[in-house]
């Protein structure tokens, strides 16, 4: 059988009768269309979508390639690699092969659509070398920078969204009730977490997770104990522990974990792109009661959070109310990591990107919206002790909130 | 104790007691010298290295930062976060704390450099926005692209890259041999994949593997069975697999291995940055007699390529060799995937990302060079059924290679 046949005749049917399934046409549509108002009013004539996640979110696929989006008439989705997989995978009607860029002006033209005065790029992720070639490609054309219309659009969960990320919360959840039996003494932080990770690889976690940025890589082993978790690193997190080397300084290392210290875990988990964000604490033997006062506080501080999550809260204000609560409770200096390296977020919107809109966070202040979706994670940290913290993922609803990851929010001690 | 003292009073001790450890001031500076020799040649006056890998390359750290290298002085490391840690981690002189791009011509200033008429950036990489924030930030400066400058520099490994290379190969050979008392029937691809993956990080495996590329996403559970070993996706590899849904359609998938047919495992590891990629086969059960001879055939096309292997051996004609070889073994049509969906090269250039120079493939005619590691994998793809392959990394040596990835090439019967 050659692959083009095969592809037609036996890959859907496989793919489904291994969990796999694809965004609905309707749902594509519904995106298209909130991304073509926002074209309309800022007078982008056509977009050219590029990066990866954008790409997946208007067109269904990952397979190699382009989607050109007009205001009017059919998207066009060009394909490098693989054609006939893209085609199973995206509901688009207008779906062509193509080699280089070079093809992409001719292509358009061919599917009926003028070349567009005003074309938007993701002037946020998109390369220089690309930006240069496409200048030559559409020498009449102005570029316009389009990131903040995706990721606007995208801020907003649907239904369907949420459903996907609801599903990784819940391989977020047989995680750490299966931590609980992994964890023990002797072992490693990253030995703990190459485990955790190869559970929620069994139960469907597709293993990467995803940020939008040149430099800051996304990782699920964020696993750490004692000093480790009182000590920041390169990301924009309270801590970020030792790492394996300083070409990966952050997260699990190779230190034994010891009885009495806190373990922080912070494991993301991914389901067809759409992730879901959960901090627990584990401890061998009993948890310093330092640590279990500073994980209360934590509880209390996302609690309060929750509390005030519902259309129209606004975003900036329930950060300084987090601020002054955890000053309140004593943590003034350790609330979202020590002195002068404390950072200003106490929750990021997430969903195929873990820094997405909202930002819980100061200078961000603009108002909670229903489908908004958001990992709260109030942490305390304290250098060459350790850390505590709590994170949950939740959907903004019509009148509150809903937690989309549901482990037991109780210290495990084993 | 606060933060600033923790790192410089214990963080050194404990993270070497960890087995981090730091790249040495002769190694960057021999690093800075090709770089700027290469410079000089071009008449660039100064670099701005911004992109991770070529940040660490030639820094030593990956805290969040850039590096101004400027053709005569020392070299300025700006740093964003975490400045302590950065000067633990980095050997050079000048290190500086910033906090936005906007102070970065006044700190080059201070730290006694002119701000150069012409200046070098990653435009490979490097988003646009940047690129526009930096021409406000240099309004004198033109523009240079030194993305080929980086790479040509780090296509040629010193000893000490090497080392940390055969380091990662190491690591890859552990999990081979764990691998064979892991594989269960009844097991799924990722299932397997991801135990794998817990061994290599027990081991030092730092997790994430990298590539130069806006899209394109590295990953080491690619563990394909019987038929998801007959299908190509997006990557620019003989096969793709089925992956876990549309948004990460490679790799391994919830497939359960049956018996008899090729489980194909292509893993790589990572340590300090550095990484090794080693492909290996399995089978439950006595593995199809098509499978062992197109695996024998790869296996022969594999020592072909390491016969060439030696300073000065061009890498167009090595791979061309391979291609008559395929042909005359009987693969013609199946040799390095399905027919029209090929890909055209049988070794990659490997170090700090999987895509760097040099590429033994069609179209790439420069000689090999003593000091340079690719990974060489010759694949064999029937769609519908499976696929076949071998794969190590190696190193170019003064007469000829050394193998970096030592795991037995049988194939592992359970």
């Amino acid at each position: 059988m050659n692959h083009e046949e095969w592809v037609r005749q036996e890959f859907r049917k496989l793919s489904r009768s291994l969990g796999l399934h694809y965004t609905p046409l309707g749902e594509i549509e519904s995106r298209l269309n909130k991304v073509r108002a926002n074209m309309e009013k800022q007078g982008i004539e056509a977009l050219l979508v590029i990066q990866k996640m954008d790409f997946y979110y208007l067109s269904g696929t990952t397979q190699d390639g382009l989607l050109f989006l007009p205001l009017e008439g059919n998207p066009l989705l060009m394909i490098k690699r693989e054609f006939e997989r893209a085609k199973v995978e995206s509901p688009l009607e207008d779906v062509v092969a193509f080699k280089s860029l070079r093809d992409i002006p001719s292509l358009i033209q061919i599917y009926g659509h003028r070349l567009p005065h005003s074309l938007g790029l993701e002037f946020d992720v998109l390369p220089v070398n690309d930006y240069l070639r496409l200048q030559a490609l559409f020498p009449g054309g102005g570029f316009v920078d389009i990131s903040s219309i995706l990721r606007e659009t995208r801020k907003i969960k649907s239904p369907f969204e949420i459903d996907l990320m609801r599903a990784a919360g819940k391989i977020g959840k047989k995680v750490y009730q299966e931590a609980r039996k992994i964890l023990k003494k002797g072992m490693t932080e990253i030995e703990f977490g190459g485990l955790l990770e190869a559970v929620a690889k069994r139960h469907g976690h597709e293993g990467l997770l995803r940020v939008r940025s040149l430099n800051y890589e996304a990782y699920t082993w964020h696993v750490l104990s004692g000093p480790t978790g009182g000590i920041v690193s390169q990301s924009d997190s309270p801590m970020g522990g030792i790492g394996l080397s300083p070409a990966f300084p952050v997260g699990a290392s190779l230190r034994i974990m010891r009885a009495h210290e806190p373990i922080l875990v912070d494991f993301g988990t991914c389901y067809h792109g759409y992730q879901a964000d959960e901090t627990r604490m584990f401890s061998i033997g009993r948890l310093k009661q330092k640590f279990v006062d500073a994980y209360k506080a934590c509880h209390e501080i996302h609690d309060a959070v929750l509390e005030e999550t519902r259309p129209g809260a606004d975003c900036e204000t329930i950060f300084m109310k987090t601020i002054q609560l955890a000053e309140k409770l004593g943590y003034k200096d350790s609330y979202l990591g020590p002195p002068g390296l404390q950072t200003r977020f106490i929750a990021h919107g997430i969903g195929l990107e873990l820094n997405e809109y909202p930002f819980i966070a100061k200078g961000q202040s603009y108002p909670l919206e229903e489908g908004m979706t958001f990992a709260a994670e109030p942490k305390i940290v304290f250098p060459g002790e350790g850390s505590a913290g709590i994170e949950n993922t939740v959907v903004v609803t019509k009148k509150g909130y809903e937690i989309l990851t549901a482990a037991s929010t109780n210290i495990f001690q084993v």
